[in-house]
């Protein structure tokens, strides 16, 4: 099947495309805020019906303990290799919301880019996907291989249900290969495909004081402030050269070969890079390692958020009971979630400073993933990029998370190859998330391209018949 | 003037004087919070139109840059000294609202006691004034001295205006004592007059790390986090035996004679009544002082707030590009607030890791107040206390800060006798702050009390008949 009918009916119906994905980010699918259960809910099956629409088989709207899964499928391509195409409809929180130029999701579309919550992690990027598939359905009436879809509504709070669902689905969302597209590019002509992700375990920290909150005047200097406790807490887990102070932290972080760090050097973004895309002047870190291996060979443990006493305007002489703060840590082969949370948890215990209690709740965890460079389903991702943006893509590490892949690989045995289309500056997880057009029309044509090439690998392992639709 | 008859009416009116103090608490007249305005103006309103039906001549509301004052006077004792009550009607942020066990504005009498924010601090304490003055007018149609009344908005905003107002309306405020009631007694039947206070100055540092927020995914490990060196600079703040860091911070402290400290051994509460009453089992702070001493003739520096990054439920793993602390140092004579911020700001630039910018804000000062305890006004007040609650009082030193103490002795030259009723547990600043309504009653007659005595008190100067009032 070639794609030339697909990819004209792509580019004939962009203006559409567009409108369609920001009814998509019109849903506040915030999966961290249990206010936004319903919305999550109506994006789902606004999602479903999309499905439906465009010609989807087998679309179900799967409950979770958490948020729920929505799962098509098309197998009209008997002896055709099966595609998994996972995403996420879910969205990070918009705080702070004061810095969006607009509302997070009310998407205004401006030289050339689409601003919204979710434009491109990553209601975007899984559209490019839809798209593809829909060029292929509405033109050809079949796809090139047998695809099945697996969005998730939980991404952003850590995929707490995959594993679970992907094990007691094991036999339904059997594949050849898994793609997922929630990425970045190194440039908007350099596209990249991801082989390595961190992993990422995330925890919070309690600190509690007195039984209720104190008036600063009349107990500043006889009782320890739990806010003073906490920053004294946290101020110790960074060496003052970047490391983790954590005792024994790295003692199982894989070393890479000097070959490994070469192709790094070589492919990878320079330091000046990724600081120009951090909006940093300054380089902080681990000596020893280049920016890019900081963020991808090398493990970090970064706060996320400080809570505690007044936040409103002026003051509040208040000496609070309690102060909190939310951490995670990115990981690295071959770190175990259980062996950090049990290190970190002995590293506070020894000093919190006597006057109040520490209290590490973890919050979750996902694995490090690794992708085989030579998989011959990277070898089909990289011919589709050079359709789609008339470049050879790299091959990069990334130093996010998306616990799909390690999930995907540990349960069905299936490498996930990362084609990401966003762009470092893309803001995502920040205020004034945008995604470009032009990656999102190249974007879907490489879908397209990715669709039609996976069909003609002989290396990929044919879809056993054996398998089956997801059993509800 | 005898007070029997005042005295009478006050009892006989006790259910009515709850009810209107429950009116005045309604208020939600937050200083501290721009959205509270019209409330506060409207309590104001309330205020003043009270102090009219009791009676009170010269009404005003007068407006300022910020809040406004509520004055009022009642001069038909000529000859007579003059009397110079103050009280606030403002009151502090309800944050955490969570742990009330009733709408803080929507006040409760259970077991005794009202509960609701302001209850003690201060609308009940200031109540008690308002109602020993009507007792008297609504009796006597006179008061034994003569008295005026400056009812502040915004004392827990650290009294932004009140100097400059002072000074405005110097020879209008003109009286030979004033007295407040907004600290506390020893117990429930250990009245305590107060006769010093701690300064305190307050700041917000903001430290700025990259222009926008960041994935900590992909930039964790490069980017130094702000939520981190914030954490990182406040934890220089204390040295591990208590004492503050800042360079040169305890030069100015005033040492105080082992015949005081001796006075304050006797008289002030026990180290583990102080603990008691925070409800922390371990103290914390300053070796070789007691808690007493701690939290009174020694300084100290609280964190009053932590804000940055995340603070939603669950985890958003982000870089933020800012985190800011609210912070305050209770000072003691002859600190100086400039000198403070000096070191401070400087202690705070020695220690800022590179990457990120510092920058500290003062937002506002006021200094210690120290009353001689042998001024004839003292004496008149444990009179008074000794009338309302059948037991001599004693001296203390408080902890907390009412600029409006050291306002007085600069500028009017007058002592200000700190005739509180609240009591420890009262949770003044904290959640389910309440008001004993024994306290509440025996306040009103200590006050009658209070302003019988003074008439009678040759010690005192007399009034000036030049004195006019309040020009508007």
């Amino acid at each position: 099947m070639k794609p030339s009918r697909a990819i004209g009916y792509a580019r004939r119906n962009r203006r559409r495309f567009i409108a369609e994905l920001q009814e998509f980010i019109r849903f506040p699918s915030i999966s961290n805020e249990p206010r936004h259960s319903a919305d999550i809910k109506k994006c789902a099956a606004w999602l479903a019906a999309h499905l439906r629409r465009i010609g989807m088989d087998h679309v179900r709207v799967v409950p979770t303990r958490h948020h729920p899964m929505v799962y098509a499928a098309c197998r009209r391509a008997p002896g055709k290799p099966t595609i998994l195409i996972y995403g996420h409809y879910d969205v990070q929180p918009v705080e702070p919301l004061d810095q969006w130029r607009n509302s997070p999701f009310d998407p205004v579309v401006k030289d050339n880019k689409i601003y919204g919550r979710g434009a491109c992690d990553d209601k975007g990027q899984l559209f490019t996907h839809i798209k593809a598939i829909e060029s292929f359905l509405k033109t050809e009436r079949a796809l090139p291989v047998n695809v099945k879809c697996l969005f998730e509504g939980d991404e952003e709070a850590g995929s707490p249900e995959l594993q679970a669902f992907v094990e007691r689905h094991k036999s339904a969302l059997r594949a050849d290969a898994a793609v997922m597209s929630d990425t970045r590019m190194l440039g908007p002509d350099q596209p990249a495909i991801g082989y390595a992700q961190r992993g990422n375990v995330r925890f919070e920290l309690e600190v509690q004081g007195p039984r209720r909150d104190l008036h600063s005047g009349s107990f500043g200097g006889v009782v320890l402030n739990p806010l003073q406790a906490l920053c004294e807490i946290l101020s110790t887990l960074h060496h003052n050269d970047g490391r983790i102070a954590i005792p024994g932290f790295y003692d199982k972080v894989r070393e890479w070969s000097e070959q490994e760090r070469d192709y790094m050097a070589r492919t990878g973004p320079k330091d000046a890079e990724i600081l120009r895309d951090a909006g940093v002047s300054h380089a902080w870190g681990e000596n020893g390692f280049t920016a890019y291996e900081r963020v991808t060979i090398r493990p970090s443990l970064s706060l996320n958020g400080l809570t505690g006493g007044y936040q409103g305007s002026g003051i509040k002489t208040v000496i609070p009971a309690k102060a909190s703060a939310k951490l995670s840590i990115r990981t690295v082969p071959d770190q175990d979630p259980s062996e950090i949370q049990r290190g970190l948890q002995e590293h506070i215990a020894a000093v919190t400073p006597q006057g109040v209690r520490a209290r590490l709740t973890m919050l979750g965890a996902s694995d490090p993933a690794l992708v085989n460079r030579n998989h011959p389903a990277m070898r089909v991702a990289a011919l589709a990029y050079q359709k789609g943006f008339g470049a050879k893509p790299v091959f990069l590490r990334s130093g996010g998370s998306v616990p799909a892949a390690s999930v995907f690989q540990k349960v069905l045995g299936i490498p996930t190859i990362l084609m990401g289309f966003a762009l470092p500056d893309d803001g995502m997880h920040a205020p004034n998330e945008k995604f470009n057009l032009p990656n999102f029309f190249r974007g879907i044509e490489t879908c397209i391209w990715f669709l039609a090439a996976a069909a003609r690998l002989h290396g990929l392992r044919r879809s056993s018949a054996r398998q089956g639709e997801l059993a509800l």
